[in-house]
């Protein structure tokens, strides 16, 4: 879908980053006048539902820097270069889980924020899961506590702001629905 | 929640634009050792989720710049400096779609992508819509298609990936839980 495509007249790199790129493009907008537009690039992230068979939803506290606080979410992680996203997706649940999944399925993809970021996180559920012997490492930089909760204790969490991301709200309602029918 | 706190040892700004900050900030990890922080600084945004009394979902359709491409949201925008989140939704709500809500609920907050950026997103619900006479105009370089569809319609498009950002996915699995009760 291209309605009210905004053409790119000069775009400027100010950043290349290790995770994120930073471009300033100047648009014409449909009416033939100019904007500019602040543009984030990024690799592109997954994120697991992943369930035991007790109905518990996996979760990871980690600090977030840019919120200055830790919160509570699914696990999830950058996509690296070429690699595929069900690839990552298994790597990231074992390395920040110790979980591997026999059902491995893919819901559906979303931008987080398209206002001013090309990040998408492609979304998994993983189920029937089995503990990993020796689970590969994840990132040195990542210091990160693991939960298992029901739904009734992540709709808690979710009401008093320990889960506080986009995703994980998207999946707490995925699981109410799921979990009922 | 601080656990796993990183430490701020320098915050360098890049970029200091219209809308978005970036900084990059060097860190002190938990276990002493170094680490470098990408970081978009974002006024945070509101988004609403607007029901007629017919049950149809307010939808506008708009140009992406980040992604290309047009999507389908839910009524959303940038807080202005010092502004209110709940005046900056009932101002977007009006500017973008011409209905003002006699019943506008907050139902919650979250981060958009916590892994980079600090954009944060107050959710609420309108109901009891009625149209403006004279509504105030938008942002001028913002060209949207207004859309009202049941919630079937907007599975569909979820589907097909014309709805495809993690608000209005979030926004749908609310209406569908909403509805049913």
């Amino acid at each position: 879908m291209k309605k009210f495509e905004e053409r790119t007249v000069v775009s400027e790199t100010l950043y290349n980053g290790k995770i994120i790129k930073l471009h300033v493009d100047e648009v014409e907008l449909p009416d033939g006048k100019r904007a500019k537009r602040e543009l984030v690039k990024h690799p592109g992230a997954v994120a697991i539902i992943a369930i035991t068979e007790h109905n518990k939803l996996i979760l990871v506290e980690q600090f977030r820097k840019a919120l200055e606080r830790s919160i509570i979410e699914i696990p999830a992680g950058k996509i690296e270069p070429d690699e595929d996203p069900e690839k990552t997706a298994i790597r990231e649940l074992e390395e920040e889980t110790g979980y591997r999944a026999n059902e491995f399925t893919y819901i559906q993809s979303f931008a987080t924020s398209p206002g001013f970021a090309d990040e998408i996180i492609h979304l998994y559920l993983a189920k029937s899961l089995e503990k990993v012997e020796n689970p590969a490492a994840g990132d040195e930089d990542e210091f990160i506590n693991l939960l298992e909760c029901t739904l009734e204790e992540a709709e808690g969490m979710m009401n008093d702001g320990r889960i506080y991301d986009a995703k994980t709200a998207f999946a707490v309602l995925y699981i109410k629905e799921l979990l009922k029918s």
